[in-house]
């Protein structure tokens, strides 16, 4: 699990005097990027290096509580499955102590022709890497 | 079912060269809202008429084609569940005959300060019109 | 001159109720995609047709009254500079005979290398040609 | 001059491969935010404490040079100018040494009906103080 702290801006709010709904895709897209950063990949490397791209096809959200301007948020981000050809991602949204929304996404795993890949098990060992140990080595 | 249809811009797309997966969540809620129009309400309403407001609890999409610049998309709202105190509505984002994605989100309903009420007859009467004989009078 | 009509949703406003002043860019790229349509031309052909681009190299803003959520805008522009290299589009934000909001936009002339490049003749002349007799059949 | 630093995501670019070009505003507007903390206010308490608000009376942008995703941007912003009802801000966006756009906000102060005010001596001081000798004690 990699955690990621985003400042909330007046664009992300409206005139409810909360963040937008669809903003949270956006902050769950931020860790998620940090999430492939701290396994020792970036987003650009699935493109660059493997010549794949990892689309979203699916996505969800549950609300819980509203954030607002100004709030200093915490998006967790995990990898909970990870099969042949596709990755699913987990979020939790944080106000402190505070659960603010959970999501989801499942990724396929495409050639830059759209043609659905195997993961190669170089990816596959980074992504799920954290998930049984997470973030500390073997003891 | 209401449908509502959108030009995609520039700033819709992200440099996969598609549409931004969050920016469906835009769509929806454009979509949504003119769903409310032809039932005769306009979300306004809710919040000057009613004192009430239909926060989304849960949001999800189901991409299955992407979308692209300038593409002229057909967003279709319904209303599939009225419950005591929520609302669920279903999306299907077209290009032409080619089904772009699905997706659905449930709303609570509150008062201003953000209780859980229950949607008054009027409301449920005009959200649910459709419901069961679709833009058309019974024979 | 080409007005184009778009709908204020929820996602464009901010916590202050009115349009958040990002967006109005939006809505400038919008009316800008729909006067090149109404002169034969779609962004798209720039890029496809004639391998150029036109990045935008400054954009301004004059915000004169609050845009809100629900509001219907129309936004006129017009091409009122065109140099060998660059065009100059300005807009203008209406409700009804109100004005919200003017702006302009310089855009470069671009290979897709990035390089300076002379806008075609046929390009000028399907930029300007509204500009002398805007919208309206020779005599 | 208060320096915010952030980082791009796939949502902030657009099919050009690039940020798009309305998101510069939302990047000033994050650094603007960071400059007033950076003061001892937060854009929170012209609302609450004096019933105050900034709204955005002009912006521009000058775009150098393209931004990309997963770019790490510094947004430099400084107060440049305090009139009797007004602030200007201006902002610079470096990746690395490189100078990416540079942009300015003028922002008129009105009270809670939109009525323009004077700003109070206290926001005037805090605003300009690091104007003059900034960030550092007089000596």
């Amino acid at each position: 699990m990699v955690t990621t702290r985003l400042r909330v801006i007046y664009g992300d709010t409206d005139q409810m005097g909360v963040v937008y709904y669809a903003n949270y895709l956006r902050y769950f897209e931020a860790s998620r990027n940090e999430y492939l950063r701290a396994r020792g990949l970036r987003y650009r490397d699935f493109e660059e290096r493997f010549g794949l791209a990892l689309p979203v096809a699916e996505a969800g959200v549950s609300y819980k509580q509203p954030a607002r301007y100004d709030d200093l948020l915490d998006v967790e981000a995990s990898v909970v499955d990870v099969r042949r050809a596709s990755a699913t991602f987990e979020y939790r949204v944080l106000r402190g102590g505070e659960l603010i929304a959970t999501g989801r996404t499942v990724h396929a795993c495409v050639d830059l022709d759209g043609r659905l890949r195997r993961l190669p098990p170089e990816l596959v060992e980074k992504l799920t890497r954290g998930a049984a140990a997470p973030d500390s080595p073997a003891p």
